[in-house]
């Protein structure tokens, strides 16, 4: 193959991708089995032209796809792989590091760990913690876990009702016993109720994945003190808000955590995947993980990052953050996340004055929680009848035992017209 | 920023790159923190053209760089991130799906099984395994030896004492005792010695680490057979040369086993990460991380893969593998594989013909473990001489208290003349 000839006509896909994808059917229209039933059951005995690749990614794979990139994708949080990101990501993969030691990539090493200090700047975190990337939430929160179940010698999780999914995960790998705690009239956990004497780590969450609700990190923090217990945050969706401070209300506490997730891939613009884990106490996180016994460490070694977490091998995957907070800049990142929220509080400004639908719960962020004054029934239609047309792609919650809509605002593509063709298209379903 | 402009720049530095990476000194030539004492210290401000991204990763990040693409890369196990491979890179990073559900990516799911199974076949592994991708071979270890637990109810794991250290962390995760087996003469499990009355998994190595022994697997899977236990075997650097059928005597009794690891990242020249997870016991390794109740699934309900493993968001990683199954075919494959043993016997002849020096471990595949009839210090010496020329990168091991020196070919730009030049740098060091 030519790289260079290949190369141009990739990143003409790429740039006409990006340029369209605003009028592809939101979720991909097919049946399960369709797409692959398309493709042939056997790999080529010879190798073809990476032109055939790119058509059957056109013609093929594409109606199979659905469009996180789509300025009309509201579901679950919404995301971007802003053009920088996607760049870097070409870079980094033309590298091809593995960062498993300080000497197998020195620039990724370090890189990583500027980008994370740089992105703390930004937040408005503590100095002085330490920062690495995992692939998603989920390793970051096991590996915070695995970290608290090391240091405290105990095997009690709690988190509220409301917490991300990913805490059971983790708990389960570890062998953790997990407590759910109640939330209250707006999805936090109950602070009140805490009884952490044999508990070895506290999971607040500040943004939940169904409302966007804050625990209340500060009495939490206080609990977890008093017992011994280790507090991690998890701020994947909500923490890039921190880098407007009319947002950082909801950073309160957060500067005594133990640890700190962040999912870059999600509100930071930056592609899958690159979840950011801080922590104040990365010597217990390291002691979790590392198979080097500490009295044969010396203090001039350089750090391995692979020794935080559970994977052994690293992508290069800082020169993707890297390269979206120098071409975005404090400004950059500001505006975009502003405007989210501003798409956010518009929309339900919307809810809130048309007869006949309501908002379900305190808006947070660029999260809008409601439904049609209706049967869940006929929630639960519009919802299949709204991503069925294409149009837009939004997902449901449950809440008080209701079936809630949710739109979630985050694609930097997404602009007021995104949102009032969705708000048309729902009104009309 | 202009995607397509600075499109173009980032495709002729990722050209230039390829096309001179032989050129540059293979072990980065920095201290600990000298890159990054290069960098700003705090964030931009406001946003920067991706032209000084660019002249930064030149200029600055460079020096940092060890090269892994470098056809003089013989350390651990040498890689390729193919140029298919890295296109499709900038592909999926474009899409930026995330295929936590069937749903939020069909194609990527349906790609994923695909080439899971295309694989399967260019391998001659059973048919009818379930194959899923995750990043790296510790966390496909992690999962298999989480199903295994969840299968038995046991908490003991059994592996030689040269399997890979990810057993080690995985075992730590998951709260296993683990149990290390001493290795024969030719450094593999010693299946003799095995009692798996209360174990839950063993995990045979096929292409250790140190020498890419190969663990008597029929021993083992008999073993595992008559006490229950979970047959894992890792064969996260070796599995990829059973696309040669001379190559697959060393696939005896994997056939048998409960779950299997291949890195394509390793010898299938795909960029990191992508290691490969079948399992012939898919509803045993589902249980083990699925939060779905199995009462509440339902037959027609299509394969989530995150209810495989212990992330929730995936990258759309099968893009890179399909690029390069489909660009290069079982034949280009096959003569990758054959071009890099065929070096390694080349090399193992050169050290056994020359006085002083000895080969230390039988050849399998393309690695030699060899050193020079003189005490550790001197060979630690070589190493470090040659590693500091920046003319190749190779590293060690310790073989029966001895320090070894490992030659690992596997890079695909890696020629007889590269060969030859380590092997004339090593003599003159």
């Amino acid at each position: 193959m030519s790289f260079r000839e290949d190369g141009a006509a990739a990143l003409d896909w790429a740039a006409r991708y990006l340029e369209r994808v605003g009028d592809y059917p939101v979720l991909a229209q097919v049946e399960p089995g369709e797409i692959r039933a398309r493709l042939p059951a056997s790999p080529p005995e010879t190798g073809e032209p990476f032109a055939d690749v790119l058509r059957d990614l056109d013609e093929i794979l594409l109606p199979g796809i659905t469009h996180w990139q789509s300025p009309r994708f509201f579901a679950y949080f919404s995301v971007s792989a802003s053009e920088p990101g996607i760049l870097a990501e070409l870079l980094a993969a033309t590298l091809n590091s593995v960062a498993f030691l300080w000497r197998t990539s020195p620039a990724s090493t370090e890189l990583e760990s500027l980008t994370l200090d740089w992105t703390a700047q930004l937040l408005g975190l503590p100095q002085g913690w330490h920062g690495h990337i995992e692939d998603t939430a989920s390793t970051s929160t096991l590996a915070a876990l695995a970290a608290a179940r090391e240091t405290t010698g105990r095997n009690v999780v709690v988190c509220s009702e409301h917490a991300h999914s990913s805490v059971d995960k983790a708990a389960r790998l570890l062998g953790l016993e997990l407590r759910k705690v109640a939330g209250d009239g707006e999805y936090r956990l109950r602070a009140e109720e805490l009884d952490l004497a044999d508990v070895a780590a506290v999971v607040a969450t500040v943004g939940t994945t169904s409302t966007a609700s804050v625990d209340p990190v500060p009495a939490i923090a206080d609990a977890c003190a008093e017992a011994g217990a280790w507090l991690h945050v998890d701020a994947a969706y909500a923490g890039s808000a921190w880098v407007c401070p009319e947002l950082r209300w909801s950073q309160r506490g957060v500067e005594r955590a133990d640890s700190l997730v962040v999912n870059a891939h999600k509100w930071l613009f930056t592609p899958m995947d690159c979840s950011l884990l801080w922590s104040s106490r990365p010597d217990d996180l390291r002691r979790a993980f590392s198979l080097v016994p500490e009295y044969l460490r010396t203090s001039d070694e350089a750090d391995s990052l692979s020794d935080y977490g559970p994977a052994l091998g690293r992508r290069f995957r800082s020169l993707k953050l890297w390269a979206v907070l120098r071409c975005y800049g404090r400004d950059g990142l500001q505006a975009r996340i502003r405007e989210a929220v501003r798409l956010a509080e518009l929309f339900e400004g919307w809810v809130r004055d048309e007869p006949g639908w309501e908002v379900c719960a305190p808006r947070h962020f660029s999260l809008v929680c409601f439904r049609r004054e209706a049967s869940d029934d006929e929630n639960e239609q519009i919802v299949e009848r709204v991503n069925r047309s294409g149009e837009l792609f939004l997902s449901h919650t449950r809440l008080d035992d209701r079936y809630v809509l949710r739109l979630a605002i985050g694609n930097e593509r997404t602009g007021e017209e995104d949102v009032r063709r969705a708000w048309a298209a729902l009104r009309q379903a």
